[in-house]
Order: structure tokens, then sequence, then C-alpha cells
């Protein structure tokens, strides 16, 4: 794949280049070139051929291929390994399954669409290609699991921020694992563990992120509430792009919160929040709590208020009541 | 495998048995009797041939096969599904491994040695071929992630209940993990878990167990400390006998806990310990405690009183003071 990101580069220029050119560049017969170039269109890339004047590259297609969305990336671990998928059941059961080999923390997988997404406690989560990033990261960090909850804060504050470097609009915080815009979820976000009692070995961030969604594109029943960033952008939103300020900016508050602790994670979550200051209802699969949402915790948890008491609940489902979730 | 089991069992006779016979018997040739046999044999079992007499089954080899291990099993669950290895670096990972595949619950992972056995903590555990049970089991427990202690006692009361009814001796709980008899450890169980905050997906649990390791098997660092039931008993024990009755009873165990709760579990646990009553030491492995453990905890917890005040720790690492471990 190395020879064929930089054949991409290669044929990006403003003029034809020449198949002679392009061999010797890369230390190969013309014969290889063609054979290149046919792989390439295959995997969707526009290229012109011209007997006399030699190749020139049309357009990219919109796919997270590994060598795009890397271009320009400058992180020490999370993207520096991928693997890509043109479709796979889930990317959380790929990363599991990938467990075994031990692959370098910061390992991501992606996958143009997933059959069998899933969000939190087995809930389906609507995944069709082309339209949307489904990706999982590896990561090894040395926390102890009740700082769970934060790391899924920090996955959500980080594409936040990287949504807001991008498109300058500014996705809210739904307290524990998702992303709204506009009154419209457009990210959640699945942490699974693996571990020992009172030890994570390995943490699974699924993040599912709707990109380029049009309002017919979802499904009936969830069209009133699940939106898009193509919903609040005037034109589509370059995926590969996205992903790479993601793949920075969640490195940056990863490395940063195990270092100094999660403090600007959760302040940024206290600031751009639409579940504080809300009437709510948490479901944590034992209980259901009710009560005004006061305060994120220090360790990530949310507390309710209701007739002077205050209880905390560190995960769990959140229904708002007295707002538009915006 | 199901012919090669008949097979044996045709074998296993007072008298020798013809080709001519078992070829009926099992609707083959008996050149095809003659290739099976030969299989048996490189699987460790011994088979007198006569060319007039016919076959007939000398010895098995003392190797958990899940066609010796399975006879007489009576279990809806646990060992139905197992997978044997002569090696494997972990059977734990193996079964995180095999977690992508979805298998039935009550999978189990056997190896007779294993080069990577991993107490807690990843700490190392030796694990030399033929002397042992290294296993793994795989559940799916309907449970939160805070009652996983418990269900580590299940294992542990479950096997100290197998090895009373095989060998007439009791192996006595060592909180949270391990079993204990005539003050040397002769089991450890290591369980991990995969799931989401909040919510198990699956439970491994990684069972060690000494059978018929001599004195002189250990290395010399665990001499003093490490048994084995041959230690204790006359003669070697029958491994596949003892993990058939495991399987028994810690599928009893494990059902009943689910469906009922884990109050015998923890009866057993107060009554057939080495902890309560002793001064110990706790590494939970972000602080220490000390005191005296005076009781263990309807969640499984162990509760420690110094100075009038008590304190529960859920899960650590625990050093005898006062007494040997008996």
């Amino acid at each position: 794949m190395l020879q064929l990101a930089e054949l991409i580069e290669l044929l990006a220029q403003k003029e034809f280049v020449s198949g002679q050119v392009l061999a010797g560049r890369l230390g190969v017969t013309r014969a290889a070139i063609w054979k290149q170039v046919e792989t390439l269109r295959k995997l969707g890339y526009e290229i012109n051929a011209n007997p006399r004047k030699g190749y020139q590259l049309i357009s990219r297609p919109d796919k997270l291929y590994p060598w795009e969305v890397r271009k320009g990336l400058n992180t020490k671990l999370v993207g520096k390994t991928m693997e890509y998928y043109d479709e796979l059941p889930s990317t959380n059961l790929r990363a599991k399954e990938l467990l075994a080999t031990s692959p370098p923390e910061g390992t991501v997988i992606i996958a143009e669409s997933q059959t069998k997404g899933r969000g939190r406690l087995g809930r389906k989560w609507h995944s069709p290609p082309g339209t949307g990033i489904w990706m999982s990261i590896i990561l090894n960090p040395k926390i102890p699991p009740i700082q769970l909850p934060k790391l899924t804060l920090v996955a959500a504050v980080a594409l936040s921020r990287a949504i807001y470097a991008e498109l300058g609009v500014r996705p809210l915080v739904k307290w524990p694992n998702d992303l709204y815009l506009k009154g419209r979820k457009i990210s959640g976000i699945l942490t699974e563990l693996v571990g020992e009692m009172g030890r994570l070995e390995h943490v699974i961030l699924g993040v599912g992120i709707n990109v380029n969604q049009k309002r017919e594109d979802f499904p009936e029943d969830l069209r009133g509430k699940a939106g898009s960033l193509l919903m609040v952008n005037e034109r589509a939103v370059d995926r590969q792009v996205l992903l790479c300020q993601y793949f920075q900016m969640f490195e940056e508050e990863y490395l940063r919160s195990l270092e100094e602790g999660f403090a600007q994670v959760l302040d940024y979550c206290r600031r751009y929040t639409v579940t504080l200051g809300q009437q709510v209802e948490v479901d944590n699969g034992a209980k259901i709590f009710y009560g005004r949402a006061v305060e994120i915790a220090d360790d990530g948890g949310l507390i309710l208020e209701q007739d002077g008491k205050r209880v905390k609940v560190l995960s769990g489902d959140v229904n708002l009541f007295n707002k538009e979730q915006s």
C-alpha cells in the first residue's frame, strides 16, 4: 500500500505525468504502473490515461482509506496502525478479536459500514455505508476501571473539539456518552473493557459519527432525534480530514488526561452540556433515578438533586424532560 | 472424534475384540479400524493387537482429552463444548480470542501446558505439562460487574467441593481467589471480564489446579508455599475424573447462585477459610489495608477491623501474618 499511496501523490499534479517518469520514480516497470493504476481505479480513484501524455488523478473516492486519513497525521499512538474494512459486523467486535494479537495501543479499526453496529447495552446503531465514521480505538490505559466513565468523556470532548475545529460548530456533550448538535444526536460512544476486577487490560472505544446523512437517510423511527454534520453544514464534510483531526485531538486529550488528570475534560463537559440544569431520568440498569442534573462529579459521574437530596450515578441512560436537547 | 471415542469404549473390554467385529459395529472397513487404532496409539493409548484375536485396550493416557473428561458428564452448559490443546500461551488468552465467535456459555478451554500462564495482575503462573489442570471457562452471567468477586468465589467453592468429593480432603478458601491445602496453595483463579461500564458481556474464569506435582517439580522459589493434591494423597490423582467432577460442581454452584443468590457460596467461604480471624495486609492496587479479617461481606468483599474501625476491600493481594496459612 505504501507504493500505492506514493503513486497517488505523484498522480495528483496539475499536469499529466508520463508512465515512464512514474516508473522511474517508483523503480518499477511501466507495465507495473499500469497495473497499479488499474488497482487504484478499482479502489474508486478516477484517473485519466492518455497514450501520449500519461496519467492524471481526477478525483479521490470518499473512502476512509488509511493512507488518505493518515496524510498529515502527527500522533504517537492513535491511528499509527489502522485496519480498514469495507464492511464488518462491528468494529468493536473486530477490535476484541484483535486483542489476542497484542495490537499496539492506539490501533484503529475502521469500517465503511457495519451490519451489526451496536450502541450501549447491545442496542442497534444504524451504520450505513459511506455516510458516517464507524470505528474503534484500542487503548491500554494504566487507570483503575472506576475511571472508565471519564475515558468515555475524553472521547466525546475530543470529538466535539475536532468538529468545532473543522466546521466551526460545537456539539454539546450529553452525559455519559453522546454528542448533540442543534438538538439532534450526531455521535455515540460505546466504551468496552477487558480486564480483571480492579485492573483494566484494554479499553475499546467504539465511536460512531453521523457525518453526511441527509434527514431521509435515517430510518423513520430515528428521524425525529438523529442528526448529522451535513444537516448543519452547507456542504458534505470531508470524512478523511475530520477523522485525521479527531485522531490528533483524541490523542492530545487522552495523553494529557493520563498525565495531568481529567480536570480539563470534565470542565469542557460542564461548559458544553445538554444535560446539566435539566430535569432528567437516569436508568443505570439496576435502578431509575430522577432529579435535576446539577453537576458532573470529579469521577465523571452525574449528580442529581431531588428534594434537597443528592445522588451520584456513574453511567446510564438519560432522558431529558423540560427542554429540547440542544 | 465421536467415532474414536466409540472405538475406545469397544476396545476397553476384558477380552480381545476382533477387527471384524469392530468394523461391523462402527460400520467401517477393517483397514479403517487399523488406521484408527494407529491414531489412538499416537494419542497415547496403549493397544494390544493380535493377528488372530484382534485388539485390546491396555491403558489410557493421562491426558485431558474432551471425550475422556466428558464420560459421565451431566451438565447443561459447563464442558459441553471443549477446546483441547497440548500447549497454549494461556487458556484465558485463547478464551478471549474465541469470544469473537460467540461460543456457547460454559465453553471450556484446556491446555496440557501453558507457556505464558498468568495469575492475577499479570503475574506468572507455573503451568508445566501433564501435572496440573490449566483451563478457562467462558460465562455470560446476567449480573452487574460489581458481583464479579462473588463469581470468583463460586469457582473456588466448587473446586473445594469437587476435591473433597474425590479425595476426602477439603481445601480452604483464601479470599479472594485461591485455595489452600495443608498450608500450601494448590489453586488460583483469575477472573477476567469483557463488558461495558455497568454491564458484563463475558466472564472468563481461568482456573489453575496443581494436581500431580511432586515437591521438587515446583521452581525453587515456590517450594515453600506451593502444593499439589498429590502431596496430600497417597497416589496420583485422576485428572480426568477430577475435572469432570469440577464441571458438575461448578455448574451446580453457578446456576444456583444466579437463581437464588450467593448466600450458600459465601457461607462456605466463611466456614472453610484461611483468611478470617487472621491479621492481614491487603493490597488492592491503589492502597494497602491492614487489620484483622473479620467477615466476608454479602457482596463478596473482605471486611477488616483495626482499632475498632471497619473497612471493606473488594479484591486484592492478601498476606496473612499471625498464623500458618492452613
